[in-house]
């Protein structure tokens, strides 16, 4: 079996872009199978693009090739590349920070820029704007048939120059068992928010499932939620419409709502300026 | 061939908690080739979920394994289950009510209560949020694959004890050529509403095509459209924008409006309170 | 391999519609490939339906089933039919006027309508609102699983009969260096708006990249947009928030703002009354 090519971007679904990057990698092989991770990433978010597919990564066969397409700079000078992971995996996407969470949580072994003059969707020279088509469709099909090796994307460069987000890839700080962070992303569909602290580093601060534990969350410095929350394994151990934290299917806290929809309950924002503190009830 | 697996879930594809699932199946087996229903299920809707796959699942080769998760008491007692159809198809789900349409109109052969023991993808024994990926689709991907049998998935237990929602199978009452019943599904895209009432019983209580006839709506008593209606095997029998009576493609009487929307035309709500009565022209 | 089946509908992805019809195909020959262009064709907008799919078909191997389904006219008269393109593809779809921008611009071969005693799929004699399912899907699947050739579709009719929208498909004017003409398509998901005027033909005109133009445009007489634009090969090229003309994937030309919704910004619509100018700069 060839792997599989495995697509991410923010083209969106109501038109015809992702049929006609399919269309060329089964041109390249008809065996090729392509999957969907998903097309609705906010458009032009890099960022989520980034966490969006660490999300999905790990639990495919190592050798898949995943396709991440959020670009803005498409046809200015920014790198079209293909970057090979630690664990085998490869991604063909624009350098422009998609590689961020990759980089730090899986690693990356090598990074080659797309030599347009051999990776190019042949007919396509004139066409600047959809790379998505023409050199990464056409570049990962190629590698995913074995038409090309790695080396054949084009001449690798260090990874040193690979553009990192580096800024929101920061830790939460544990002392005692007092948490303090941030929340990393309101995207989950359920409303859930995810805290940048492992499960495990949580439960190394004393905590443990079945204790209630005090949540202080802030924006900007003003505080918005101060309550005392049930820590378990899952929703369904508080009553519907009640707060709950628990460990995420990514290995991160979450909190969340009991079927209900916590980032619109209390109008959740992620990033530097969104913290969350934990505290130990007294 | 390998069945395909066949999936419905109310996750969204607006992250990657799909294409983890997809990736999942296919560390089981490479083979394997995973087809969506939907993953737009209503939140929390297990009775729509019921529901829709009651459409599906009858047009599928017999031996196909389907996944549905909507699961808002996912890590909680409820059962994991795949349930053996008397048709020869599979349909691993939380046991908690979506077996119900399948139990009425397919029946159910056997069920048996997924063993956590074997049947979870290792490494995720410190998640309880995600069975949809850890138990439902390395399940499902060991069944479609031949890995294990159906006695692998674990100790069935007595029919008796599948959850249903009894209460929301009841039939429409036909009294001589008066039929009265309920909207039991206003789900469709193109805003048709569905009658508990099936076509082949419709026609006979002595209704044709290309007959009008006199159809009353009402909620919770109150009447909100009583007008004469024809009835006729598609809605292009009618002028755009006028109501129409049909034959549904699930073989059930529904009522629609030609390129319009009768469910949002009438703010039609489905259930047990909200009622049909379809007459002769007097 | 067997060809691919390529689906476009306006069924939404909300419910088992497109499910149910890839069982269909499933049951024909398991080892069929369906793939998705899009469901979310505006609903009954036909001519968006010829529109998408003349964006995709190119880019698919030669011997690729396609199939279009928004079909307003179900059971009723209109025909259902099989083109066959001059490039070697196949379009199953109702000839309702999908075939407008194929027949323009790859050519029809031949055309048949689907013998309904032979290619409807068995047991669904008595539903007319479903032909998605019980005579496309069927055909396409016997067409491309090799168990019917063409001539097993149905009787051949004359070309001159199918459905076209020929007052869609003008073109724009070109008088020396001034360029008449009207807004195709509003339909992109990043909001750029096509104008009817292919790259290479603006370019002949005498533009070149790098260079400020003039563009007017109006909607019904009154003038919305009087600007000079830059014209470059992609979007990032002016700062974000700034307009841009730039040559699209399709090769036409469009206007569009870099990380904006020029669309949603001027309330562009498309269609015969919808005009654009451009001119040099004096």
């Amino acid at each position: 079996m060839k792997p599989c090519i495995v697509w991410q971007t923010d083209f969106g679904l109501k038109w015809g872009a992702v049929a006609a990057m399919r269309g060329v990698c089964k041109q390249v092989d008809p065996a090729l199978e392509c999957v969907d991770i998903t097309h609705e990433i906010e458009q032009y978010n890099i960022l989520a693009a980034s966490r969006e597919i660490m999300y999905v990564e790990p639990f495919w066969p190592k050798g898949t090739v995943f396709v991440s397409v959020v670009d803005p700079g498409v046809g200015t000078s920014r790198r079209a590349c293909v970057a090979k992971l630690k664990d085998g995996n490869y991604l063909v996407t624009p350098d422009n920070g998609t590689l961020t969470h990759l980089f730090y949580q899986v690693g990356i072994a090598e990074i080659r820029e797309i030599d347009e003059t051999i990776n190019r969707y042949p007919g396509t020279e004139d066409v600047s704007v959809f790379h998505g088509r023409d050199l990464f469709a056409y570049t990962a099909a190629k590698l995913a048939a074995g038409v090309i090796d790695y080396s054949g994307v084009g001449p690798s460069y260090p990874l040193e120059e690979i553009v990192l987000f580096r800024q929101d890839m920061i830790k939460a700080q544990v002392n005692g068992s007092s948490v303090k962070g941030i929340v990393s992303s309101v995207s989950d569909p359920f409303g859930s928010i995810a805290l940048n602290i492992l499960s495990r580093d949580f439960k190394a601060a004393g905590y443990k499932h079945g204790e209630t534990v005090h949540v202080t969350l802030s924006d900007n410095g003003k505080v918005y939620f101060n309550q005392d929350v049930l820590y378990e394994k899952s929703f369904g151990f508080v009553e519907v419409g009640q707060p709950i934290l628990f460990d995420s299917s990514t290995n991160y806290i979450e909190l969340g709502i009991n079927q209900g929809n916590f980032r619109d309950a209390f109008h959740v924002k992620s990033g530097k300026d969104s913290l969350f503190q934990i505290q130990k009830l007294s």
